[in-house]
């Protein structure tokens, strides 16, 4: 919340090239609600008919906005909707004025732009408790609703930046009997990110004509195996949303049971959800821990995020210190049944211990070389079931430390 | 595990002088396990009739000791018994190796003091998955024989240290109906602590004489609210023991009902828990964090332990920064009820949000102020219902990155 860091090293090369979706248009402001010199609202518009499904924090100290979202989702359609989301400040613990601030921009927004309130949906991230000077989001809205862009996407990703170190999009297009369909969202989070649910913000558009209920099922899904399996810190925000939005301006309608479609929206989640995890606070290693052999998939999930958030399973990764004994450790702490005789772990395609003991054929060499890999998978397979899981999440430096104590919020 | 960092800023003063407890020799030695130049095993030889208690790591991954050391407690106390610990190598993950050790050990103690194998208990901390190479400790045991004495409590608490950068000392004096008893003890353990169970290693003496099963009732209370209330980084180990000894010595017997006893066995317990915490790996301050007002008492543990693993809530203590916003996120994301609007929390007696908001009586500059000690408490109430708990925690610095990732193991 304080100085920038630099550039986290995970980064991608630069944003994507996005596919415009249509039937959505954005534009920015420089609202000042915190930060100065830099836009920190992002308004988005969204065609009549725009079907709207969400995934949500589980947190029981969860902010105003994220509870009018949730009041909101699934409703009638018929008309217009909108997206305003401002960084700096969370309006999250701020008591009766969490929500008369969320009424008052939505109230705004909708009048702004032509739409009914009940379908304007608001998000605010940043600090927590203290009160949202919603008025400087107000002023913005006319020169925002005039600057409307179906191309400012990047910059819609780059409004909504708080500790993040890079805009984070992903798009895809699929091609469905000959019929192009287009995805493209973005995401903002580096930091408080644990499921459920990971991902701080996400907003996800589509051109695809898909009934609500549907959507909304396989936003569901695909939630679970994407935002709601990335971890920086074990730490949840109590603002995390993400909505998927298909407006329908292809004319192309798909079901729930479409694989294509399903498959390109996973990939556009997984995409922004690795990307959080390479935006994770002072991030120098992305790791995916895989699970398998487990009694069930929910043991196997225990596991892997045992593994996931063990602070010296992390820091032993960013020492690049081969240490599979911490592996163990979070294995056994884990409350999921494992037996240390059955348990095998392997390091990249190296293994490393089996049959309760450091494998004969562990070349701890090898393992320190591979440990010096920027992307690292930690298997383990527990010898008991069937049951798998994969989560990401990244090291834990001295990165992480200087974010969030070195400087005040 | 590598570079021994400088003694915690939270460190006592020194070791205490502790009352020698009759029925109780120890011996030292440099085996050279791992450590060269320095103690790294502790013998203890208890007298006929001595009842030992215990309280071991709920791991599923828990080493061959701890199995054996489960298996033994509660046995027969006609004849002597004996503890023997080495730092350095944890012979855990060892796989046949592991049991192959322990019998070794506990054999060649057995033979060399004099008492069954049936009542060695042993233990062994230090690096996992290396197999123990115990014909070093077993070599060192004539010699330890032949130098017991009541008085060596202090080196036997240097003995097994690992990454502590103190000795953990800790006793009192009883006096009941114009009788005394005495108890002493000492704990290591600096990381990879977090209930169940925290202690790493602790060992605790007393001359009083108690039934082995009213004994085992009373640690068993007392570890609930004492080691396992302490968190140093979420992470659990392999080997973490407690035992209590009561050799009788006095001639002064204790029920389970005495509360003279209860209160100074618990005192013990409690400051070498405390000990514990404050030689956490990094720490530089020393937290409390309370919870009141919860739905249940299990309710107030999720909550307190939520807020005392959480690294934001770390790392903010660490920067002195009094960030009650991350305190509402880790009271949010626990799972155990909370409602926003209910809760209120006190660093120290400042009071800094109830209500669902900060207070209208916050004063930010007593709240920076206040960080600044060395000593801090973190108070939540639910407002909701009776429930209390109470545990203890350090901070998350660079010191704990540095030791931790830094170094190579």
């Amino acid at each position: 919340m304080g100085a920038t860091p630099a550039k986290s090293p995970l980064a991608p090369a630069g944003f994507p090239d996005l596919p415009e979706i249509g039937g959505v248009e954005f534009a920015i402001a420089e609202a000042g609600v915190r930060y100065q010199g830099r836009p920190d609202v992002m308004l988005a518009c969204l065609a009549k008919g725009t079907a709207i499904a969400g995934a949500f924090t589980q947190s029981s100290t969860r902010s105003a906005a994220v509870l009018d979202c949730q009041s909101k989702v699934g409703g009638d359609n018929s008309q217009g909707a909108a997206i305003i989301v401002n960084s700096g400040n969370a309006n999250a613990f701020t008591g009766r004025h969490g929500l008369d601030s969320v009424n008052a921009v939505t109230q705004a927004v909708a009048q702004a732009v032509g739409v009914p309130e009940g379908r304007v949906f608001s998000a605010s991230t940043g600090v927590i408790g203290e009160a949202l000077p919603h008025d400087k989001i107000n002023d913005k809205l006319t020169e925002m609703a005039d600057s409307l862009s179906p191309g400012a996407i990047e910059q819609a990703a780059g409004a909504i930046m708080t500790t993040d170190t890079f805009a984070k999009g992903a798009g895809t297009v699929i091609d469905i009997d000959g019929q192009k369909l287009r995805i493209a969202g973005f995401a903002k989070g580096s930091g408080m990110i644990a499921p459920d649910m990971a991902t701080m913000l996400a907003y996800i558009f589509t051109d695809a004509a898909i009934d609500q209920s549907e959507l909304q099922n396989m936003v569901s899904v695909l939630n679970a195996a994407t935002f709601n399996c990335i971890t920086v810190d074990s730490d949840t925000s109590t603002s995390d949303t993400l909505l998927v939005a298909a407006t329908g301006a292809s004319g192309i309608r798909v079901s729930e049971n479409n694989v294509g479609f399903m498959e390109g929206l996973r990939q556009v989640m997984l995409d922004l959800a690795h990307q959080v995890v390479r935006d994770g606070e002072g991030a120098t290693k992305f790791i995916e821990v895989s699970v398998t052999g487990a009694a069930s998939d929910e043991d196997a999930r225990v596991h892997a995020l045992s593994v996931a958030n063990s602070p010296l399973v992390k820091t032993a990764v960013a020492g690049e210190d081969p240490n599979w004994g911490r592996v163990v450790m979070a294995i056994g702490k884990s409350g999921a049944r494992a037996d240390r005789d059955t348990l095998s772990i392997r390091f990249g395609d190296i293994i490393v211990a089996s049959d309760g003991w450091v494998s004969p054929d562990y070349d701890e060499e090898a393992a320190a070389a591979y440990m010096k890999n920027q992307e690292l998978q930690i298997h383990v397979d527990l010898g008991l079931g069937g049951g798998t899981s994969r989560v990401w999440t990244c090291d834990l430096t001295h990165g992480y430390i200087e974010i969030n104590a070195d400087y005040r919020s």
